[in-house]
């Protein structure tokens, strides 16, 4: 709360110092180290990109006069419709049958995240987040002031404990955020039936579940479990009737500087979603959302599967690597997809003194887990991305750090 | 203010409609229909746009092996260095010194004001907007739930009455919004005393004041009006002892739709906004960023001048048309630059009511001006825009409008 008589900038950085973090800005000036093997960014590799079709949709969309004319030009803030039908498309090959009307284009998922948190989130309500859960979803429901909840997704919370708590809080529950298949930080896949078990809680609390998705299309092995808005599809009768709002991003299978994302759901969700994209910034880019029309029409299966086989053989350089070289006390999560492992040190030890000394020690660089939590922290994990690093660089890179984990526990 | 019992799709339609008015989109459709001449749009002529340069520069971009990869991956909030620094360069032409610390890039100035929104207003609190005002600014504002009052230019309202009456209102005046130049919608210019006084005013209520800047390089005759953000400087000894915050875009002079605009005002301010930036989107499309620097330096004068030159064409026409066809009792602005004439009916004619009955009857389309005003409405206005029409299409289509208001007026 500010005081009335603070003066407008003191307001001001009380207000932005809810959007906390600029954690990820830290890392990325790392990356620029050469010397630094960098586990921290949750990026894709650049020499994935389809770069040559890229270059080529570019060039072709500027060449047609009457293309480039609308390339160039102001459009309407659902998006492109030749990209949404494709995505509905899209939708339909991950269990979620739809059309253009249940999606609208947003500059990348993060963006979806922001508008979520505009409609669903008054200052004082409660969202329920996973422990650990994604950063940037963080940074963007700060924004509306919201309470956090740990969302339990294995366990006996009551829907009544969580109406409590945020009651106690003075709001309600607006939304349950998470990001169930392979998780950003965690890694980890959220079971059948715990996402049967989120949506009976969400029906309780009349709630919206939130289904980041960004890293879904990047399994490894593994079977596929069925997408929250699946499921809910399955038990409310059609995709008019459902609570879940998937946000969905080329981030991590084209490319992510486009910021071409996608939120899927009920129509009159999308609806208002759409209203607040106008409000936000009119509309996305239109040449990068013709341009990755024809990007992923010409390239997407042929790109996942190649980001796969690339991804699946870096996880398991990392996987091997820690069992490895980490010593006895330090546990790890098995991945069957995404970008991260989720590393508990032993108790006690701290993630962010440990970063400082790697960097300096071993030149290498992680996140620390403090970051991804709403409420409460774990100083003794960390999330190791292994997305950008070739087997070579996962091998020495762990060695390393194992080495200091080693030594950080012996003197402890 | 929604009721406890409210269920959750009623709960989001209701925060859902404090950002109403899709009429941008309604009106766009309009332009669709071949046969109708649209006063209606804001929007640069497309056929104007340097399609080959942007052509050129997203080609050697995408043939550069080092430079794709940068433009197609994550990149830094803030926005791309070299685009900052030409942008800080081209401040210091319209009277503000400044560096790229003091530059953030946003999906155009449309995302400013909802960023600025953001951080300066909590609900309940009061936004100071002319009336008229730009429709956007108020849908931006509006999802932070403010109070609106009339911020008047020309008069002797004392900081006193606009504080009372926002405490009356339960909250503070969070900001001033205004576009000074060839205003969106009146056309007209804020007057050097009048950007003065606003300065004083600001100071005595300790508020930012928002320059929305879209138009100001589009001046067709009369004397450039020295940027409120200039005035404050000189006024407060630099950049970083100012309280205004500068919102530019390209969209008006290169191309709207790789959205990439931005604000300048003092570092800190930049810094806060830079991380609103960051939990909204992360960032804008790094390659559109890089093609617009590209573009910029290589043609933005030229592009300027050949856009004042072609808009003073039809601004003259638009005016011309007005003096020949409408009839007594109605009067308009004069607009040195921009792309908006703002005419008043005779008392008691309807704008949309006109509007309803232009395009059936004449297939000519404008904004009614009720939708520009932030609190009270003044129905018998409507905003006509000649960027989008040759001369002999603005003839035409006045000379069917007057008509019509003519028989309208002799009617009543």
């Amino acid at each position: 709360m500010t005081s009335e008589n603070a003066s407008w900038q003191d307001r001001f950085a009380s207000r932005a110092s809810r959007m906390n973090a600029s954690e990820i800005r830290e890392l990325l000036k790392l990356l620029d180290q050469p010397d630094v093997i960098s586990y921290a960014g949750g990026i894709p590799d650049p020499a994935l990109f389809p770069t040559d079709v890229f270059a080529k949709a570019y060039a072709e969309i500027m060449a047609d006069p009457a293309k480039s004319a609308q390339a160039l030009q102001y459009s309407v803030s659902e998006g492109y419709l030749p990209l949404r039908r494709w995505i509905a498309g899209h939708m339909a090959t991950v269990g979620v049958p739809c059309d253009e009307n249940n999606i609208v284009i947003t500059a990348g998922s993060q963006q979806a995240l922001d508008f979520i948190g505009k409609l669903f989130l008054s200052p004082g309500d409660t969202a329920l987040v996973t422990a650990p859960t994604y950063l940037g979803a963080l940074q963007a429901f700060n924004a509306y002031e919201p309470c956090y909840d740990t969302l339990v997704l294995e366990g006996n919370r009551t829907p009544e404990s969580y109406r409590e708590t945020a009651a106690a809080r003075g709001g309600r529950v607006g939304l349950a955020y998470l990001v169930p298949d392979f998780s950003n930080p965690s890694g980890e896949t959220v079971s059948l039936a715990a996402r049967e078990g989120l949506l009976d809680l969400a029906g309780a609390l009349d709630c919206a579940v939130v289904e980041d998705a960004a890293y879904q299309a990047l399994r490894y092995d593994g079977e596929r479990v069925p997408s929250i808005l699946a499921l809910d599809i399955a038990r409310s009768g059609g995709i008019e009737n459902t609570r879940t709002l998937y946000c969905g991003t080329f981030s991590k299978t084209l490319a992510p500087a486009l910021r071409v994302g996608w939120v899927c759901g009920a129509r009159a969700a999308i609806a208002k979603i759409v209203l607040a994209k106008q409000a936000a910034d009119l509309h996305c880019a239109t040449i990068n959302q013709m341009v990755m029309h024809r990007v992923a029409e010409e390239t997407y299966d042929k790109q996942v599967a190649r980001n796969r086989e690339v991804y699946r053989e870096r996880r398991d350089a990392m996987l091997a690597a820690l069992a490895r070289h980490m010593p006895a006390g330090v546990t790890w999560t098995k991945p069957e997809g995404g970008m991260f492992v989720w590393v508990s040190l032993p108790e006690g030890m701290d993630g962010a003194a440990l970063l400082a000394r790697a960097i300096e020690e071993c030149r290498v660089a992680f996140v620390p887990g403090g970051a991804f939590y709403g409420e409460g922290r774990q100083e003794n994990r960390l999330r190791l991305s292994y997305s950008l690093s070739t087997p070579e660089q996962i091998e020495a890179g762990i060695a390393r750090l194992g080495g200091l984990v080693a030594r950080m526990a012996d003197a402890a």
